[in-house]
């Protein structure tokens, strides 16, 4: 039995997906990325869900936050996971699977079957570690673009994605603006705020600080387990609003009084010890150093979003949460009167959820509302009558 | 040359000053804590500024912080901090050395003087380390209490702290209302919200992750260095707010181009580094953990704070800052709301700073108008006519 988020989904999923992989090396040399470094050969692992139509019109690519994965709607075969964005991919969801053809990929840096600190360096036969080359959002894109120049489309419908996905949005329309119809950008920034980049900062310095970290060089030990599970506790609370902290666990004890001393005495201490153990499991603790330095360096303000004298054609629509104090709606509105000032079609809209930054996650309605009829607008106008293709 | 945070100060400071110790055993015997273990002989470190007149009833009690320390204004001989507090206290300012006798208390279970984990055990003759006590908020107030009687003060005519010295203020007033004529607390809040508490145990984690903590036993060692970093670096975040972040810091480097590495890159990195070196040497990482989960258990709210059929007479003044969101104006909204209920005299005032929660420290002069007003009405109300007793 599969589990889901919401009732509603249960009898429309896409039902059991595999993974991918697509792996490449650039006109038969290494990737240069924008450091200077090289990297390569490079593999993605991405999903798709629906049917690409004969012209390749309908392809939407769909991407992930942080430590996200290219699952992101279905269930693998023999596993109760559902994708992390499950209740809005799927047949009649806001990314509607009966219409479009949708891909998640996955980022190089990560951990999650892409190429990234964990994979074996073919150099030297071992993981990577540090020696693995410092990755921005731009090179995360760059990798995405040969895996869509490999699936034979054009151009993409749409690209989408929420907090690090919203910022590879912004670098897809910045690096191959031809290549996108339109841009779908939720909880995003176009630059890390310092706050931003302090909160990233203690994550690293935290993972740094465990000795079991051993310069990167673990693999052969396990996790640096504890200064992960902090790290990872810190991101936790900046995912969640006051309110939904105090909704969720408000001043409620584990047992019925206090130990009087340092045990987790409180429920919302237990939840973050438990989100914490958990991330040690799934995330490799240098791909979270790689991938929170590659965000903090991401910056497409001013004219870097769109460059001076150039004009677009993508359709924007941007979406931010009224209680997101992580990525704060005013980071959005910049977005917007960035695209306002260089007259692009742009969409704005703040719903009110009280979920934080989480809210990208569980807004579903509003969400899927919003997503429907933009894609339906962008698709319906992008075909000559009749010519559906599918 | 003594340093000042402002040039204003510099001419009007109340000058070399002296920690004072006071010990004591209640009745002979040891202290008895909430928790309901024993402690003692306590002592507790304290300084006073101005001159306590001839019927007592011009003593200010003025409490710290988290990390702060009874050394609220002036200088140690010999050295060039002035006190923590240093534009608040001394001839002519907020908390008026002219015409008050100011005292500022340090807490038990801290490490600048009093009694704490770092103090030694008298059954042992090394320090307690985690054979401390737990203490909590009133723990820290019943101790304060005795170094009032010893200093022959019957009724203090203000109890004055910011963030955990504004949780004392509160305690005083629950424990002991007949000796407190007013009551001055300023970003402060009847109890952590499951967010505060949250940050409060990540900083535990982080500290008890570090192998050098060992279970609390470093002494002999030196302390568990980089988890106390760390923690400290995640206060350093909450303390200020996104605007004042991006005031003082922007995305500004530190030097003129990005490492792609995991060097501090951004001056935000650079200042929270050096800001969790800098606690390291100053602050006992066991101290760190009583004190958060002592403030962390606080909780006055409900009928707690004035138990039900008791009436006071203490006048408030309550202060929040509009831009912290570590203790958000709502929390100092709850305190006015649960006094207006109890016909408690209060008045409330939301400064519109920038500055998050360090605002108490650094905007003087909104609460030096303020503060003096307030105390010179407690003080003239208090007082027969031509009875000032100086």
């Amino acid at each position: 039995m599969k589990k889901t988020r919401n009732e509603k989904t249960k009898n429309n999923s896409v039902g059991v997906v595999e993974t991918q992989y697509y792996t490449f090396a650039e006109q038969g040399r290494n990737h240069k990325l924008e450091s200077g470094e090289v990297l390569g050969p490079i593999t993605l692992a991405y999903e798709t869900y629906g049917t690409l139509n004969k012209n390749k019109s309908n392809a939407i690519l769909v991407l992930h936050a942080l430590s996200g994965d290219a699952h992101a709607a279905g269930v693998h075969r023999g596993q109760d996971d559902t994708g992390w964005w499950e209740e809005m991919i799927g047949p009649g969801k806001g990314f509607d699977t009966n219409r479009y053809f949708i891909i998640c990929s996955n980022v190089i840096g990560g951990c999650k079957g892409s190429t990234g600190p964990s994979s074996v360096n073919p150099a030297t036969g071992k993981p990577y570690a540090l020696d693995f080359p410092f990755i921005t959002v731009a090179d995360m894109v760059h990798a995405q673009r040969h895996l869509i120049d490999y699936l034979g489309i054009e151009k993409l419908l749409c690209v989408a994605g929420a907090s690090m996905g919203g910022m590879q949005v912004l670098q897809w329309v910045a690096s191959y603006p031809e290549r996108v119809k339109s841009a779908i950008s939720i909880a995003t920034a176009l630059k890390h705020s310092p706050q931003q980049i302090a909160f990233n900062e203690v994550v690293r310095q935290s993972i740094m600080a465990d000795p079991d970290w051993r310069e990167g060089n673990y693999y052969e030990y396990g996790q640096p387990e504890k200064g992960l599970s902090v790290a990872r506790m810190i991101g936790h609370i900046t995912f969640m609003s006051d309110q939904s902290m105090e909704e969720k666990f408000s001043r409620r004890l584990k047992n019925d009084k206090f130990s009087f001393g340092f045990d987790a005495d409180f429920e919302v201490e237990g939840y973050l010890r438990y989100r914490g153990a958990n991330f040690v499991k799934r995330f490799d603790a240098n791909s979270y150093l790689y991938i929170t330095k590659a965000i903090d360096y991401f910056d497409l303000s001013g004219g870097k979003l769109i460059p001076h004298g150039k004009a677009i054609d993508t359709r924007f629509m941007i979406i931010s949460f009224k209680s997101d104090w992580l990525y704060p709606s005013h980071q959005s509105q910049e977005i917007v009167r960035l695209l306002k000032r260089r007259h692009v079609d742009a969409t704005y809209c703040e719903l009110t959820s009280t979920y934080g930054h989480d809210a990208f996650l569980v807004e579903v309605e509003e969400q899927t509302t919003l997503i429907k009829h933009f894609l339906d607008k962008t698709f319906n106008g992008y075909l000559v009558a009749g010519n559906y293709g599918i």
